[in-house]
């Protein structure tokens, strides 16, 4: 058989609905889709031979703010306030687009270096993210973040130009969709918040929020409006499919029942919440309740890498602390999340897993190294030894975008100049 | 100046007393030996450009049971006791020693590719540990797990073996070192610990133990004994600063005292802390309180990886989660910790900082990836946004043992089939 792209002799992770793994596996490529998976040789116009290594779906980042690699490593053990109001609110309001086109450029690089082929974004001048997401050859859902501050005519000119970019952008390229973004509860009003689902709905696009990342905004919350955020985004009709709320950490027994009952999507983001000292988020619940649960890495300011490989270890690790239960999110499980858990959160039934008539996304990990072996478990291995720098080859959409190592659309060198070139000019030396 | 090895612009943490960073930095070493720090032109027999990179001591892992590859990614999301019983005890009761030294040697050619120069290993059959160490050219400080399980004769039989052991291979080849390494206060009566200290004391070797992991297991021992194993320890003379204990985590206020006096040092082993659901340990507090403390990947079958700097990120940010105080374990004491503070914990003062007279023991991570972009920190790319996987070279003594990501020492083909064929003999396909 003869394909566009053939991969060769894999331990192939479907993660399709039987969560089917081949030993000796194939997969044959075909005009970017999936067009065969088993056991039979192959041949392409391109060959990967994957002997020794995972062949599995491309990594869905479901939350991060990818320009914000510009502000990697620049201040460290801070509280969050302090490092929001001193270090990166002043540089935000001086951001231009070419800051961010730059940062974000840098963040691609980086991610498709890491095995992830998608990420959900939530920032500012969102049509240079879109700019570089085409560029690398990379998926991606992009918002424009909307700051509504409870001040109606902020609130107003944010919806507009987040309705403007949501409209313009959608299924841009083939390889981007939108949502809109509002901030989070503690900077939006609920008034604004109806005004974003009526805007949603109008135009047929999702919703990228911070929901319940700290406990002191969420006791905020309810000593002004009454109730849990989640029990008064319900009330204004806000909670549906099309909703991917990040962090969801603060959430009682009834809230979560209330986001299980709305198929609302939720990203954990494990890294983030340890780093700036939020809380362990209940996703094992969630998962056991059937919800759609991805993994993101946050912005680069919290985590301080993109690396969803190392983060799905840390997340692991840190449900089974959270419920002190050695069984809680179990590998197949994990590595589901970073992939299909992680492409249904954020709406796309095409992708995040390896079965014909998906989508071509495909990585390969190096899992020939030591630190693998002996794998035994492929599932074990991609949770426990894994990390973003033994990503050997990514495919998207058909596409080879990383070979051997080596980025195929972005230019390291110059995208790592410039991006410091951005970030010195915002923060200096 | 012309040296045996030369080390040139690179980003050098020295991790000596005052903490020397330098930004094109070069080492000289000359026998074995820094013999120069500093921004002259070197030269050398061997040249390493490291420009760009971040030249650091090598990491020291303070606790690991390096055999225990042989049983990566075997069971996985499974009660510690369960996974003991059925998967572990009844596979390490047929071990012979060609397993061990095939599990071990994957071990070493792991660890030296991820940037660990030295490793603090309890298990058995040790002198097969030392044959591969040696062939490594490793650093090892290795002790002979003594199981009284409070059975006289069993303790005397055990006591004999280690205390042979630690006679017999205390310096050998300058690279290893020894220690009694009694299991855990749960294993051990405080009769058998108190001879261990007499041979300790009569042999002039150090302590390698666990102590304080599990909850149950430290309230079961107040019970017998009416006080915590510290205090019961501290009764017997057992500590004193050549006592290096893994895990110490369910300490109280006295007890963290009485360890800080006595100059015990700790092994914080985070993520094997996380896995089995032990709880986390009061590093910070620690550190704060002038203790030793070192970090440690602890055994494979744990964790699954033996990626020191992979849990160095995860044991920084578990810190914080643990004091839900984000300036927790800045990133300066996390490298220390990872280095000369795991050094000075194994009681090694001769390594873990780059300074003229110290032993070369030094490692150049590739931080010219994106994911370190911009670097800024050094400590903060080193904490958070390395992995074992950004080694590129490794020099102990020295000599080069890793270039340029390939292992000089051990053949790594071999050494993984002869380790997978061992894990095939005790566990099967």
């Amino acid at each position: 058989m003869r394909f566009d792209v053939a991969i060769r002799n894999g331990i192939v992770l479907t993660m399709d609905e039987s969560m089917r793994v081949l030993w000796g596996g194939s997969v044959g490529i075909e005009d970017g889709k999936i067009s065969y998976v088993g056991r039979d040789e192959v041949r392409g116009e391109e060959e990967i031979d994957a002997r020794g290594c995972v062949v599995m779906p491309g990594l869905i980042n479901c939350h991060t703010h990818a320009a914000m690699t510009l502000f990697r490593n620049a201040v460290e053990d801070q509280p969050l306030e302090k490092w929001l109001k001193e270090t990166i609110w002043p540089r935000e309001a001086r951001m231009k687009p070419w800051h961010v086109r730059a940062g974000a450029r840098l963040a691609c690089l980086e991610m498709l270096s890491s095995g992830i082929t998608c990420f959900n974004d939530h920032y500012f001048f969102m049509e240079e993210v879109a700019g570089v997401v085409d560029e690398s050859g990379m998926k991606a859902v992009l918002c424009e973040a909307m700051i509504e501050l409870f001040d109606e005519e902020r609130g107003r000119e944010a919806l507009r130009r987040g309705a403007e970019f949501a409209g313009r952008y959608r299924g841009w390229r083939g390889r981007i969709w939108t949502m809109l973004g509002p901030h989070a509860e503690y900077s939006c009003s609920l008034e604004f918040l109806s005004k974003v689902r009526e805007e949603a709905d109008r135009l047929g696009v999702g919703i990228h929020m911070h929901l319940a990342e700290s406990r002191p905004h969420v006791e905020e919350f309810v000593r002004r409006n009454g109730v849990s955020p989640v029990k008064a985004l319900d009330r204004i009709g806000f909670l549906k499919s099309d909703v991917i709320l990040a962090h969801a950490i603060h959430l009682d027994d009834d809230d979560l029942r209330i986001l299980a009952e709305r198929d609302v999507a939720v990203s954990y983001n494990p890294v983030s919440n340890m780093k700036v000292c939020l809380g362990m988020a209940r996703v094992d619940e969630m998962l056991r309740m059937g919800m759609r649960v991805g993994l993101g890495t946050d912005g680069p300011g919290t985590n301080n890498s993109l690396d969803l490989l190392q983060d799905l270890k840390t997340g692991a690790l840190l449900q089974k602390l959270r419920y002190m239960d050695p069984t809680a999110l179990p590998v197949e499980k994990a590595v589901w999340m970073a992939t299909r858990g992680g492409a249904l959160a954020l709406g796309l039934r095409d992708t995040g897993s390896i079965k014909p008539g998906m989508r071509a996304d495909v990585i390969v990990l190096d899992t020939r190294k030591p630190r693998y072996r002996p794998i035994r478990s492929p599932y074990t291995a991609a949770t426990y030894c894994s990390t973003g720098s033994d990503t050997r080859d990514v495919i998207i959409d058909g596409r080879i975008i990383l070979r051997d190592g080596q980025p195929q659309t972005l230019d390291p060198e110059k995208t790592i100049q410039e991006a410091e070139k951005a970030s010195q000019d915002l923060l200096g030396e």
